[in-house]
């Protein structure tokens, strides 16, 4: 791969004839090379049949994003320069802007940095670095990437661009700036027509109006438009969900591609340029949720090549609304549930569990566990030693059940679901190798008190969840009578508690100061840090908040701090 | 907290009177506050006893480390700041040289500094902060420090220190450095009589000898005696192996540290210049592999407040390392086995695991599997669908063996120490929830080969493991005959491989480069990458090699990449 690493003046540049700028929202897999450069062929081709001047993909759009440690592999690496070269072989007559990693020449630093190509005629006619290399929460990128040293624009078909990769733009008005340098800022020197921005930005309920905000800022900032390209789907746990945009300089939305799909839009720059439109699209926090959940079950499954589900019905809301979830993302023919009665089942856990099953029109089969229990029972009489009756029985069941769905799951391929929700994960509430079993959590991410939310938006146009499973007191009936509250707050309790503590990162004190009663609090989050060994072993959690448990949250097992 | 952030010239510059340093090597907890002062301040108190000018103390030692996302409380740095003060109100008459978090007082950037303190007669008299942030491996520094801007000694007692916090000394002598920065060589022009290093160097076989390199090169570049202050002791999964050194200016080990526990040492300046000493320890790879995993588990319980262990005894040769080395951290009384026959299992495997319990003085039960797995079938039988036996019984097998570990674990406060090697980890070749399960993965970051080896040590006086644990070709006994062999690779032919891809991180064709078969190679490449959601789900495992599988190596599940 030659690269022209110095910023390139077109011969055009007087020439302001309008430019249609196609912006390519893609769903890529992380090292399928072949398949994100096949996607990506389609739609320079697309783009060129629309006569498109210029067609803009997603940030490593080569490799799928987060390559992770895949970016450590030098055949990784040449892997994506291969593809690089084929779309760079396709640019005959059309720019292409494409994130990409390239290898860092010097030896000293990073080994990589993580960039953004300008294709055109069968030439790397010019490429950026990225310099603001997001290193919180989920992001790793400086694991892996150098930041940039310089910042220059390029000149194409008589406009001059400002090509930066996502964060880049990030360090614009904030109080607090996590970063020293502004590349945006020291591209302006230059002064470029319009901003081309290059992203893989993560969903999270409240992130696509901050990503608006952001776009705002910046042509607030530097008054000239705003092309925003982000990819879209899932990988692994963490949702990307599209919204590119399209900003005017007066600052308004000229358009905002869809969320959680794909997406091929062309825009005349003159039309952008003059403005006079605001399209934004609505941001309900549940129906975000909703949505972000079924793209990130389709893509687990669909990246995977499976397509099977199977997970346990309790007649509870949590299984319930997983179930819909399932469902809705993989089609009825392919989930199927068990429903799983005790001796400490109510009799309408499973009429609520059976009419569920009935409403989505799934296979559910009825297996007692009173069976194998006894006969745990009886082996184990000996080393129980006479101890009464404990969370050890209650976690015998969980893991019994935990055993035929993982049977179910090995004989046919169907992958288990886990159904806990995020304010039982939080507090250890369940019971590792039992119903914290599954290959993905499902609503590990979503409170207790947002899962009703949730059931209510699934029912909004008829009952799809009985509603005695969304009415009834929560229990993991494990033994006789019990329910939730017996060892936990009422969720309306909990989960602010847990919120305050986990996404706003409050210490104990600062949280009784809200209000909440000292003793609870020191509870709960000795609580939380005390079960960290459990999330630790549990699934991976599709994200929907700005802080989920898994990669992007990331404390010791073995600490005394708060436990 | 109030900081003179610029150095202090002192008084005594010219009186170059002897000087007295100490070194505290100790073994730090994450979060535990007050333990941590307590034990610096005791140390404190001893190296004044001893007549000491300076006492040296480890990487951010108020807060243990790696204290990872707690470092995103205020609280929690609230708590360091407050050890940071009360070891300052003990620093009268003399120097106390201590790692600490540091708020960034400016907006830009990062909230903290990963800082070196130099405190003196009841006065912050320096700081310094760290350089060059790792974030590789199972480093994340980037995540929550800022880089230091500026590089100053300080003199104090009439000697000029440049202080220095662990990876800023690693950048020099590279071939590929991983950075752009060298903080001794802008401390140089201030011409240090000595350096004074605090870290936070975790243990791997090989990292004992690379670091005693690293030092070296730093005595031979600057020509002034060094004093590098390592801690010691098992975070969860990372062990710190302690080590520390003083290194004469003739380049001269002049001590080494004992490996693996605490110490205090004093050395006078003077006679550490005149050197002629080599004091280094020897560096086994076994040895130090036995040792630390000893460490690891000795920490893994006692940090957590817990004693006592519970493992399945097979007969093999894992469970057998793995409960000598469970026996010798945490003594017989605390360790017991369980041997889980069933009708696949080969008598003499009951009876070699008898014989090991014995020989170790563990408490060993006995219970069959048979009935349980009787009960699974009868009632799975319907939604089996009369397929043949496959993998499925042979996981029900080992999650009921996991079922019955966890029931005692639960009722008894043992804890469920896992089994697993690293070369079976690599490939999936084991049961989630089954043989996968477990709190702490003792030997899951030792291939199958040095497995045998550390089992020949452990019976170099003697027989300790029965000879037929080791002898014998492996087996899950899942199925009739079953062995390794008839799904794997020979161990000598499949861990060369997966340490050239996992540790060397080689690409498929320069693995076949080596000599390796290439269908082979892609199997096992493949079996590794399809299996990564397993290990996401299991237990810790303790890090004895340069990439261990956990926190160290992030790579995506969903993917496309070599599977």
């Amino acid at each position: 791969m030659t690269v022209k690493p110095e910023y390139h003046e077109g011969q055009d540049r007087q020439n302001k004839l309008c430019m249609k700028i196609a912006i390519a929202q893609l769903n890529y897999l992380v090292g399928d090379f072949e398949g994100n450069l096949k996607k990506m062929l389609e739609m320079v081709a697309r783009a060129k049949s629309e006569q498109a001047d210029l067609v803009v993909f997603g940030e490593l759009s080569t490799t799928g994003y987060p390559p992770r440690d895949f970016l450590e592999f030098r055949d990784f690496i040449r892997l994506a320069d291969e593809s690089l070269e084929q779309l760079t072989a396709a640019s005959d007559g059309i720019g292409i802007v494409v994130g990409s990693p390239t290898v860092n020449p010097v030896p000293e630093g990073k080994d990589l940095y993580n960039s953004v190509y300008l294709l055109y005629n069968r030439e790397v006619v010019f490429v950026q670095h990225k310099t603001l290399l997001p290193t919180y929460d989920i992001f790793d990128e400086y694991r892996y990437f150098e930041p940039a040293q310089t910042h220059h624009t390029v000149v194409f078909k008589g406009k001059r661009l400002a090509l930066t990769v996502c964060e880049d733009i990030w360090n614009v008005g904030n109080e607090i700036p996590l970063y020293t340098v502004c590349p945006m800022d020291k591209m302006m020197p230059e002064h470029p027509d319009l901003m081309i921005n290059v992203s893989a930005s993560p969903f999270d309920y409240k992130h696509a109006a901050d990503r608006l905000d952001v776009l705002r800022t910046n042509v607030a900032r530097y008054g000239v438009p705003l092309f925003y390209s982000n990819i879209c789907g899932a990988q692994t746990e963490i949702i990307f969900d599209g919204g590119s945009a399209v900003l005017s300089p007066d600052g308004a939305v000229y358009d905002e591609l869809p969320y959680f799909e794909e997406a091929l839009r062309c825009y005349q720059l003159d039309d952008v340029i003059k403005g006079g439109y605001q399209r934004e699209q609505e941001k309900d926090k549940i129906t975000l949720i909703h949505d972000a959940i079924i793209l990130g079950l389709k893509d687990y499954f669909g990246k995977l090549g499976l397509k099977k589900a199977v997970l346990g019905l309790s007649g509870g809301i949590d299984s319930a609304v997983t179930a819909v979830l399932a469902t809705r993302a993989l089609g009825p023919e392919n989930v199927r549930v068990v429903l799983m009665p005790s001796a400490f089942s109510s009799s309408h856990s499973v009429d609520d569990a059976k009419a569920l099953a009935e409403n989505l029109g799934i296979r559910y089969d009825i297996i007692p566990i009173s069976a194998p229990y006894d006969t745990f029972n009886t082996i184990l009489k000996e080393v129980m030693e006479g101890k009464p009756f404990d969370v050890t029985e209650e976690n015998i069941q969980a893991r019994i059940r935990g055993l035929i769905l993982m049977a179910i799951s090995n004989k046919h391929g169907n992958i288990l679901l886990n159904t806990s929700n995020k304010s039982e994960m939080a507090v250890g509430y369940g019971t590792l190798y039992g119903d914290l079993a599954g290959g993905l959590s499902v609503i590990g991410d979503v409170y207790k008190t947002d899962v009703y939310r949730l059931a209510a938006f699934i029912n909004k146009n008829g009952e799809v969840i009985p509603e005695n499973s969304i009415a009834k007191p929560p229990s993991a009936e494990l033994r006789p009578g019990q329910k939730d509250s017996d060892s936990l707050p009422d969720y309306d309790v909990l989960d602010p508690i847990l919120h305050l503590y986990i996404e706003e990162r409050f210490g104990p004190q600062e949280i009784i100061d809200k209000g909440y009663d000292e003793k609870l609090v020191r509870r709960i989050l000795r609580m939380v840090n005390t079960n960290e060994f459990k999330r630790h072993q549990t699934a991976p959690v599709i994200r929907v908040t700005p802080k989920a448990f898994g990669v992007g949250r990331r404390v010791p097992i073995v600490g005394r701090y708060l436990s």
